[in-house]
């Protein structure tokens, strides 16, 4: 049984990749010529898929967009995991976060049910609500650090002063991660920290020098792709995800949609590679 | 359209009761006359809810079981709701958190698809992630502020610096509360403090005095009844919720799953009520 992480690197080393693709689908933004048929959610995602599958790391179906779709949405995203090829990554968007009890019945659900590798989680309710997640030591869990949304300032960067560390108060953001740190005794923890905060990422970065890190917010949320990339990757250019939703899968919305998302998403990992290699020539230099 | 405060305490009025049920529902663990039928989930959360529909203000199943049932899972939720009559409120144990894009889409599925009247929600993400669900106007929103399982304190309890409150340091879970009351301009907000944790419970309820609490944790869990219930409750003795999950529908194993179901939940209301009469004694003495 080979750890998350290396699974992770593998991927991505296979593809020379750090894109993941989020399948964040949604009815009514479907083509049209998928749109009719009976069977649309599941024909859209494979045919990004069957586009995508070689230039990406990861899959990442967000599961709000699934449960959003009544029962048959969690069948089409069941149908679409076990589509995805074992040799990349798939991500459930999930952000869960529960009580032990409760938590073990959504990591069953996530990757035994769905058959996820990986998962992302909520801090906070602490580490007792994320364990029934690590338990499962071939799978991943990226816990949420510093999310790229507007608001994601609101309490992440408040100043807490945490026993145990230093004295100097620092954001909650950088708390979380380096507890999470302290948890990846399996090499299974891994960091969301939004492209949208290149400054955070940079300093995430730092803490958690062996961490994977999923980047979402470059595309559609406009982070900086070059910044989030310089400051996202480790010393070797690895361990980013970097995550891109609509801006690739729904780059068209006419009959030519999957080979727009191939061209999105091309054009997406060789703009990494670039930033990959001049952080690399720096670290070098 | 009534506000959602007001339908909570109407709920509540009418049947005396603090009460609510958690369908937290396990394959493994229905009785056996129920778990031969064809249709167990939902036959189960039936013989629960007309066991004790007079006693109880509200229902809360926590989507994890039901997620954890595979795409069947939901279409069993789904008839548990709408099964439930609408004098009684509905809670979504989702404690979702999501960015404001995808936060619609949970509200969507929350509200809309499985019709529920309310949702519990995960504050880290920041008050962006919670305003899709706030724009329902007639939908309560039950914010995580201090959680009822051990590990809470791990992040909840840290010591943060707020601005634009007073100088003085407070924990995370405090500021929650502050920061919760003023999202409350439609009266749709709640918070969700464990009954593990009294003596929190009644710093929050000092902060936030008119905002109703979820009240997890009594029963299984061992949170102590009568410090929960006096600490809890408005200056009226209304406005908590107290839930209780498996202590009532595993009452019993055998065939009188239901009868032991409905002695629980009456149990539980009266001890409540006695708690209530004693606390706004004090209060007028």
């Amino acid at each position: 049984m080979s750890r998350f992480i290396d699974r992770l690197l593998e991927a991505s080393q296979r593809a020379n990749s750090l894109v993941c693709v989020g399948l964040d689908v949604d009815q009514m933004a479907l083509p049209r010529c998928v749109k009719e048929q009976p069977d649309s959610i599941f024909a859209f995602n494979k045919a990004i898929i069957d586009a995508t599958v070689d230039l990406v790391c990861a899959y990442k179906p967000n599961l709000a967009f699934y449960e959003a779709l009544g029962p048959s949405g969690w069948d089409a995203l069941a149908r679409t995991v076990a589509y995805i090829p074992s040799r990349v990554v798939t991500i459930a968007d999930a952000k869960r976060g529960d009580i032990g009890h409760t938590a073990k019945a959504y990591a069953k659900a996530i990757f035994e049910i769905y058959g996820f590798d990986a998962v992302t989680a909520n801090p906070y309710l602490g580490r007792d609500s994320v364990q029934p997640f690590l338990d499962y030591a071939d799978r991943g869990v990226f816990v949420l650090c510093k999310t790229s949304n507007p608001g994601s300032s609101e309490f992440q960067n408040l100043e807490v002063r945490a026993q145990g560390e230093d004295a100097e108060p620092r954001p909650l953001y950088e708390v979380v991660a380096w507890r999470v740190r302290e948890w990846n005794s399996k090499g299974n923890c891994g960091l969301v920290v939004g492209a949208t905060y290149a400054t955070e990422l940079a300093a995430v970065r730092r803490i958690a020098p062996e961490l994977p890190i999923l980047v979402p917010g470059v595309g559609a949320q406009a982070g900086d792709l070059e910044a989030a990339v310089q400051n996202g990757v480790d010393e070797r250019g690895e361990l980013a995800v970097v995550n891109s939703s609509r801006a690739i899968i729904y780059a068209s919305s006419g009959d030519d949609f999957s080979q727009a998302a191939r061209k999105a998403a091309s054009a997406l990992r060789d703009a990494i590679n670039r930033a990959r290699a001049r952080r690399t020539e720096e670290g070098a230099s």
